[in-house]
């Protein structure tokens, strides 16, 4: 099965101007070699560093893309494009290489998510999807890994699917939280796509549909008397939590153990230490408190300041569409074309010339020390290359890691990332430096672009 | 065509417990008629009206909802459900009504967006996708509403879709800006799939791809003379716009005329202004000036407050995520159920009881004046009803305007909203009351669940 049920043979899905832009390139017989690198040019507000994700989904498309009959037939009666043109869309393919950071990697700012070379038209075509695919997964994965780390150990559900941007985001953000950690989603299509655990509670409506709060509770634990989680908040939490002690004692006497109670509204700090008080007098230490409602890294750090009694979050909304920065400043460049490093001076926007390497070096102990940004085959020693090639004449060259196998990937990663950039209020900035040789070739660039314009002007 | 292609038979694309609540349902036998209502709690920041979209795919998903046989044999395969139960959800249609705003209607913070009627478990299953679908359209429309406000009549086109969160948000995107003004986007499968029109310019990768600037301007023109627009901030923008001249004279030398030069960085007011010297200078006040960079509507508003000589937006990131309100507090919420009111309490999220109708009441110019919403059945003399019967039995009831219809709707709407309420920073409460008749129920449902807990307690 694909990775993404929604990924496939969207040739369309991409900006008009890569196919005005291909239409020249081939006009113009321009079928050169160029690299082009994704990478985030900042840091938005309180992150200190990245999650790599999105990958198999930007090799899926690239491995698949085709223009359909019917996308060709669109484009025609645009009237924008030569019958040659098209005729040449009819068969192109992908046929160029990726070298890319494993999904799970973290990655700082400026350094290569991935780097695509190919014919420079196909490399061009792929810019919007690549972009779309990769930037979303780590967007979530960042905000989502920061979650599970203010959790410290406490289980984390994603319950976001009803309010991220779109049915493709909602299977992603499941997608991407799992990726780092989180225990699974309540989204049962991500459960059959991914293989990842599903985990649900009731809703407000099914309590109120019955007469009393305790009926709702009554015929829910006798249907699945190993999955329950009690919502106490529809009417009040003290007397829903009362309500669940009941049914609770009622599942003991049949052998059964309630497992969970759910607070999803008020002070949760006071009000999950005084339903832990009233399950623990009552003899139910076994049942656990599981919160909602609006929780981010944020308020799972705040309200565990406050001393809450909380022994598992279902994060929603603020997660799954990265609520405080709901998109990064990523960018897929044109650093090489037929063996020239190129560069745009754009104000505040100059980009790193030619293909790259990330090297990292790890203290004694294994932590993360400091990374530098290479050319590609500058030999450097003592670090370790991020970069790895995943794709050649267009085909993934060896299987991808299983979800569980990236999964765990992240979890040593993250391990060795020194705490003080974990911080979920200003980080600091970790040290990234370039190499020797890309300094110098990027001054070089530089400097004969700047010599041109000065000539030219 | 159906007007979501990724929104078919998602009948999984929903939270585990809607299935599992569905399963209590089945279980008790409960198929009594419930209503569901959706609408959103709060304002975010600077928001004075929401604009209703999103109705086409959630009345689409409605008619075509199934399980499919995989669907099911994954249900089987979590062990959670009874086989009589699968076998139920195997022929299991969405038979209900439906009463909604038209697309394009301008709504406030508790008025109905729609409410759904049907037996319980029906209703129920559809509200994860139902909030999904109505709260990104809504909130994209309500978003680039405001920018094509900002922008004065200049026209704006949709450039999100590389930062959309995901391929469904970018088509969505491109859809709800258009509905609400924008003149279209430069996603192709929205072109495609909505019949919007769409727009590109060029990569600075096309002009890095050359040896000069003026290589990668005479190609393009030469190929697209009647949809060209030069970018011009590659390496410089004065010297792009001396290039973008020197280009246009060659046009002009050939009976075509040069559309329009795109700034995509620096300080756009002095810039705008200094090209236009520039190409006014020359003769070249045919050609317009494109702006693209983070707009969205407060840039829009503060580059033309700051004297910008911009004739066109490209608006991208900000809008297509909704930058400064990424998600909105929307809610589908369980108001009637087997011709009982009901509603929770829990803090500070207290729901409007039993199906309802919004009545709009104008000034004698046209202007609107103020809303009330009403029990559905309630005689109020004066007001105009907004929510409309759309779906009975499980299908549409008359086909759906046109998306054009639906944008001359909005633009209608929109002229009668005074202007107060449009204000880009914290524009006032638009009136919006209870009628007596809702007031009345409402007070009488909150007084017998009070009642009850206390007398539970």
């Amino acid at each position: 099965m694909p990775e993404c049920p929604l990924g496939e043979r969207l040739a369309l899905l991409t900006d008009l101007y890569q196919l005005t832009m291909a239409a020249c390139y081939f006009d113009q017989d321009m079928h050169d070699e160029a690299t082009f690198s994704l990478f985030i040019r900042k840091y938005p507000a309180h992150r200190g560093y990245f999650v790599a994700a999105g990958l198999p989904e930007a090799l899926h498309y690239l491995e698949t893309l085709r223009f359909k009959e019917e996308d060709l037939e669109y484009l025609e009666a645009t009237g924008l494009f030569k019958p040659r043109f098209l005729d040449y869309l009819k068969t192109v393919r992908f046929t160029g290489q990726v070298h890319a950071l494993p999904e799970g990697t973290i990655f700082f700012k400026d350094e290569p998510i991935l780097e695509v070379s190919a014919p420079i038209l196909e490399a061009q075509l792929a810019e919007t999807f690549i972009i779309n695919a990769v930037s979303l997964q780590t967007m979530i994965a960042t905000k989502a890994s920061r979650a599970v780390y203010a959790a410290q150990g406490r289980p984390l559900i994603d319950f976001s699917l009803r309010r991220t941007q779109g049915v493709d985001a909602g299977l992603k953000v499941a997608r991407a939280s799992y990726l780092v950690g989180f225990l699974g989603s309540s989204n049962v299509l991500a459960g059959k796509v991914y293989g990842l655990p599903i985990f649900g509670t009731m809703a407000h409506s099914f309590i109120t549909s019955f007469p009393q709060e305790i009926d709702a509770f009554r015929v829910f634990c006798r249907n699945f008397p190993n999955l329950t989680t009690l919502l106490i908040d529809t009417y009040d939490n003290l007397s829903g939590a009362r309500n669940a002690v009941q049914v609770a004692r009622e599942m003991a006497g049949r052998g059964e153990r309630l497992g969970f109670v759910r607070l999803d509204s008020g002070d949760m700090a006071a009000i999950s230490q005084e339903v832990r008080q009233l399950l623990d007098d009552q003899g139910l230490d076994y049942v656990r408190i599981l919160a909602s409602g609006g929780f981010d890294e944020f308020k799972i750090a705040q309200v565990l300041a406050a001393g809450a009694r909380i022994d598992s979050f279902a994060v929603g909304t603020k997660m799954g569409v990265s609520d405080d920065a709901p998109y990064f400043d990523i960018a897929y460049k044109l650093v090489k074309y037929a063996g020239r490093p190129v560069m745009k001076l754009s104000t505040g926007k100059v980009t790193l010339v030619d293909q790259k390497q990330v090297h990292r070096y790890y203290e004694a102990a294994g932590r993360m020390a400091r990374d530098t940004i290479a050319l590609r085959h500058e030999a450097l020693p003592g670090g370790s290359p991020l970069l790895r090639p995943v794709m050649a004449g267009g085909q993934i060259t060896r299987p991808l890691p299983s979800l569980n196998e990236c999964r765990n990937f992240f979890q040593g990663e993250f391990a060795r990332l020194p705490e003080e950039y974990k911080a979920l209020q200003d980080p600091p900035f970790y040290p990234v430096s370039l190499s020797p040789g890309l300094r110098k070739l990027q001054s070089r660039v530089e400097q004969e672009l700047q010599h041109r314009l000065r000539r030219e002007s």
